[in-house]
């Protein structure tokens, strides 16, 4: 499989490198460790010393730079050979460095072409912003393919029929569905007039329970696999401006061409005081019940079904909600073959599939 | 490796489909979900949802029609899409069904060209007809291919040293052996005189333990890999209608080319009564242990010696006891290279093993 | 991978085959099984019945001789049929018997020419024997190859880096270091000068803890990938012959391409009595900690870097302590080159890395 690498990835959430942590992750089927330095900068350099092959992960933090556990060579942030216990430091061992970038209580990692890699790009996640925001932060390691994620979260009528007594009701099928493509973000918007929802999930949209509401769900895509849904209710009738829009975020980054990890969170203003701190607890943990005993196991199986052939040359059906995520895969496609014709031309032209 | 399609495979036993069950399975390599409609009658279709790939048995039955659990879409008995949540059942949108048979405790089922699936060509297991027997059933799944188990059974001379504590003796190995083949049944039949068993193997079979009896132990194998034994011991000396014969089934699926689903069941007559019943429930799981704690890592360890090829090219021994399972093989194989030739003519010529 | 074959590797340590034990192992990726015979003497035999594939190692032994647990066939110490209860024993039915050798504590196999099997080969591991030595001895399933271990032992300098409370100190890498190539024979040899030790360390080194000392570790490799450390301290500037050196084996045999048997062992003089005794029992048990917590996972982590390549081909640095691992290799891999031109003297050319 060929990951588009020219893009902004989430290696990690930024408390997963507290201070003198070592995180060592595979992203994009590339070992990678992560660390902060004597600063507290993020830093992402391949995890393998070039000496020996050991992991970088298994050393330690001195100084702010990264020392090898077997044989104590020491590697700066740029990958520079800065320390040798048993002579000057190796102008020639050197390991890979990535620009990494801390944004929206996220490390974003760029694995291609470091000149490229401009923090602007990074997709707009303010709702993560710690400063005015509490996070509530989760994460899943998923045995299925990011594409099959994206589609996931691009069609969330899924939640009548996979998530009945958490997320979903009975009448979101029935709801009103628009996709939108705007340059290369898509948008999925759902809206559910007059739904009854059940009394947890009414409670937490902000409407008595039994009464109708008027939902909305709108889903942001940006590439290649970071989402954003913004979802509000009100008493059905009602302006959508009278109800709270509670934002979250699913960012996906491939582990392997199977494998992704799921980085999920859910925010509410720092202006609500203590009772936005303890919903932003709770609330991740909520979120966490379904994604983790019915998405994953769903997911699973879709990626064992594939097998090892990806989603997108795999035979599949079409239904009226599967239009975002098709624009989306469609733009994420045309980026990854337009990179790969950059890369190695000929070998791009022979791969590519038929039109 | 190639399976024999046109034949009947046990699917599963009759009450692994209990009413409102969704089973899903492994068959011949393919995934099929199994359930019973309104009226109680088998369904078998493909567990693969046409639209995302979803796993049907992930769903659930609703007025007799499986839905998917991913987006709901419904289908039929014959797989045909008959409800969609988003609009009119889709017409393209298809899931393959497949011939079943509810009989001899077991839900048989066609994975070949469904004109040819003639019930009457299931093998005669009457033994397990529920209306006159009580039938005591047990499952296995053996990490082993279907072939080792065909071996297995057909020479039971193993007793002797796979099974000295339960259903051997150190005389089976000197008792009659005779291999028939009657057109595409084999029978495989042994008969040890004057034999000495084990207290709780005499007392089972009949015979006052610590004296001389004639036993008799006859088995029948019928494509692909469904097997009979008909069993039975007599004071030494006294005529075969005076004992008892216990009928047991050994009937075998491959789930993969390496692996196996193993359903036995052991049989007592109705007319026993509440004796019949008790004696069922308590020897299937007698015989759960010999199966599971010796035979089961005996081929699972074959089957590891054995690799990725399969049993038909291996180069192994041979001695007396091993006519029947030669002759069982030889007649599958032909009839699995038949199919073959009618299905890819020249494929098959390429691809026979020289004669 | 090419495994050296006309060469003994350990099979397993003496106590591993106690009377009437069979053991089942994977050496040089060949199911083998090794027991006694009548007299004692070690027995290796392929682990593969060639009537139906079973592993002897599931048979037992009777009156000297191993008898198949599945249809009781028997075959002498060379692999002979010479127990059939079918029949007279077969004559082609005939296993592989493997040349073993009893010695230095352990079991050595040949697994090339039987013919060129010469005891006199087995490299010098007097220390180990039981007669003269108390030997505790110690094994580790390692999923790496058996080539990252000779690095591991020959380049000691890790012991500061990986084992820092149990074995190194903050000194070892400023150590004197010398390789020294005696025929096929490398020594790897290393001495700190007025060395800190920790305190247990120190009183393991007869040492008064706190106090400098000098202290030698001298590694003795020999093929394939056996080897011994003869390690000592006295106090700063005494003469090392005032002191005691205690000798370790460290005996590698591939299973498989990425995985190997370790076997450990540490001795002492049997003139030392009950303490001696005593002192193999506890030191024994002292070093699985450090190999067992800190070299296996960091070797485990090496090999799943290096992928499926062998290390023979791997992009890798240099440090002055890698002399004696890269000329331990050159000499192993000139030994495995020159017995496969001799195999397969066209497959090898072809096949040959560039010079």
């Amino acid at each position: 499989m060929t990951f588009l690498r020219n893009i902004w990835y989430v290696a990690c959430w930024d408390h997963e490198i507290a201070e003198g942590a070592l995180l060592g992750r595979r992203l994009l089927d590339e070992a990678v460790v992560l660390y902060r330095d004597a600063a507290g900068k993020p830093v992402a350099l391949r995890d393998l010393c070039p000496h020996r092959l050991a992991p970088l992960s298994f050393g330690r933090i001195v100084d702010g730079s990264l020392r090898c556990g077997y044989h104590g060579l020491g590697f700066d942030a740029q990958g520079q050979c800065v320390h040798n216990p048993f002579g000057p430091p190796s102008r020639t061992m050197k390991v890979q460095s990535y620009p990494v970038v801390e944004r929206h209580s996220a490390i974003w990692i760029w694995m291609g072409d470091a000149q490229a890699a401009d923090p602007a790009l990074i997709p707009d996640f303010g709702f993560n912003d710690p400063d005015a925001f509490f996070v509530g932060k989760g994460y899943i390691g998923v045995k299925a393919g990011y594409e099959l994620e994206i589609e996931n979260i691009l069609d969330l009528s899924h939640i009548e029929f996979l998530h009945p007594d958490t997320l979903g009701s009975d009448q979101v099928s029935q709801g009103e569905y628009a996709c939108q493509v705007e340059g290369d973000v898509v948008w999925s918007n759902r809206t559910v007039h007059g739904e009854i929802m059940n009394e947890r999930l009414s409670a937490r949209m902000g409407v008595e329970p039994g009464q109708p509401a008027d939902r909305w769900i709108h889903v942001r895509w940006t590439m290649p696999a970071n989402m954003a849904i913004f979802a509000g209710a009100v008493p059905s009738g009602r302006p959508q401006k009278e109800g709270r829009e509670t934002p979250t975020a699913h960012l996906f980054t491939p582990e392997s061409a199977g494998s992704t990890h799921y980085f999920y969170s859910i925010s509410f203003p720092r202006a609500m005081g203590d009772y936005g701190a303890q919903l932003a607890r709770e609330q991740v943990e909520f979120l966490s019940v379904p994604f983790a005993t019915e998405d994953l196991p769903m997911l699973q199986a879709q990626q064992a079904n594939l097998g090892s052939g990806g989603l997108r040359d795999a035979r599949i059906g079409w239904l009226p909600g599967d239009a975002a995520g098709a624009r989306a895969r469609k733009i994420l496609y045309e980026r990854i073959d337009a990179e790969r014709r950059l890369a190695s031309p000929i070998e791009a032209a022979a791969e590519a599939p038929a039109a």
